[in-house]
């Protein structure tokens, strides 16, 4: 990580973005401001993601929604364009990964509706900051995450089950990082489960469907929280004839602090 | 208040409103559940108010919304049918109150989508729990409602000020409210203003827009609360052709606990 990028704002880190100039990762940038996950839809298929949104604020926190046709995230900052201030996007069409681009400026059509939704690495901070270790931050690996049997509540043509995000602690951090997590409704809030996987479907927690294993130790709970993967994975299964989300690992870099939100 | 009334479930008492053998207001009734207030709305409106919704989270903090066409909330219970099961509502023309019904079946479209939102009977109870006295009942009264300077994010068509209701207390019990409020999202969280009511543009205390006036005393703090009044005071200056609300005090009650949701 270069140190300078480090130290810029959530402006200047976009801004940097805007010009082409960046196009990495933003974990760890933006001076501890909240970062979202991005899904871009058309009109026709909008308005069932936003009540699928809605029904399932655990996996789905929307922090922001355009005005159809709009590129212009108000709630979230100042000239935030989604067409440009994010370092890398991925084109859908019928539901496969497509295309990974930097901008998304010629794929921009007039009834497009973005949506900005909680991402765990505003929460993932909250625990560190409050002395939680996180395994798989300290192995260098990208989270576990799991395929659940959890129903989530379908809207319109979208349905699915719930993906989660699996980090394991003894259980006196488990009890603090319920506490911490708690208080962050936008960033997937509390736990969905804790303890036994198989209770919520989970055959072996050795073998995560998305990210990497991370071994849970036998003095230790695991922790499942909803994750901004299962709309993604609902959008995968219901196969709109396009859409745009960012690319994994490089989030849209917000204004907002997460406990503004 | 009828005691064997107060003893039904949310349920017995649906089907007792919903045979037509209650239309009183629901205040203390369905066993300390959380109580909603509706908004039911034509699709050419639907879309608009859910995006309005989701960016006013604190006015506007969204329980359920149905499929387009269906009267049925599958979040909020088994059997709940928001056509029959609210002892009384109001049929709105044009932004203005038209008239006052305790069925809606025969008003029922084909595109309504109805909305439930958090309604503030559910954060009073967690407050009067918490050994805190509201000044409002006490007095048998109305809660104070004040129009403010606090701009909503619009969404398309609506757009308009911030309700919000007012409960004065000392700075003990404020703190104490603050802290059990911000722990419900969904029965409007915690207070967006404390103490001066000029800054958010209220003129006089002693004249609220809405509900009736309760004082404040020389040792005590005023705490505004977002109001579910601000979405009906959004439709009214916008006017759709055709929309129904709960008529005041006649909520949906729901099967689920307020720490449920």
């Amino acid at each position: 990580m270069n140190a300078d990028l480090a130290r810029l704002s959530p402006r200047e880190l976009r801004q940097l973005i805007r010009r082409g100039d960046y196009d990495g990762h933003t974990s760890g940038l933006g001076q501890r401001h909240l970062q979202a996950n991005i899904v871009i839809l058309q009109k026709s298929w909008a308005d069932e993601f936003l009540r699928f949104c809605v029904l399932n604020p655990r996996s789905c926190p929307l922090l922001d929604v355009t005005e159809p046709g709009s590129p212009y995230f108000e709630k979230l900052g100042t000239d935030v364009d989604v067409r440009s201030d994010l370092p890398r996007y991925r084109i859908h069409r019928r539901g496969r990964a497509f295309e990974e681009v930097t901008d998304i400026g010629e794929f921009w059509e007039a009834d497009f509706v973005a949506f900005a939704i909680g991402c765990s690495f505003s929460f993932e901070q909250a625990l560190l900051d409050a002395g939680i270790q996180l395994r798989h931050i300290e192995m260098g690996r990208n989270v576990a995450m799991y395929r659940t049997a959890i129903d989530t509540h379908p809207a319109g043509r979208l349905a699915g089950k719930t993906v989660v995000s699996m980090r394991p602690m003894k259980a006196v951090d488990a009890v603090r990082a319920i506490e911490i997590t708690a208080r962050f409704p936008m960033t997937h809030g509390a736990p969905v489960h804790i303890g036994d996987p198989a209770l919520i479907g989970i055959a072996d927690i050795a073998a995560p469907d998305y990210g990497d294993a991370v071994p849970v130790r036998a003095d230790e709970i695991p922790l499942f929280w909803a994750c901004g993967v299962t709309p993604q994975a609902v959008l995968a299964e219901a196969e709109p004839e396009l859409y745009i989300t960012h690319a994994p690992g490089h989030m849209l870099v917000s204004d907002k602090l997460y406990g503004e939100v």
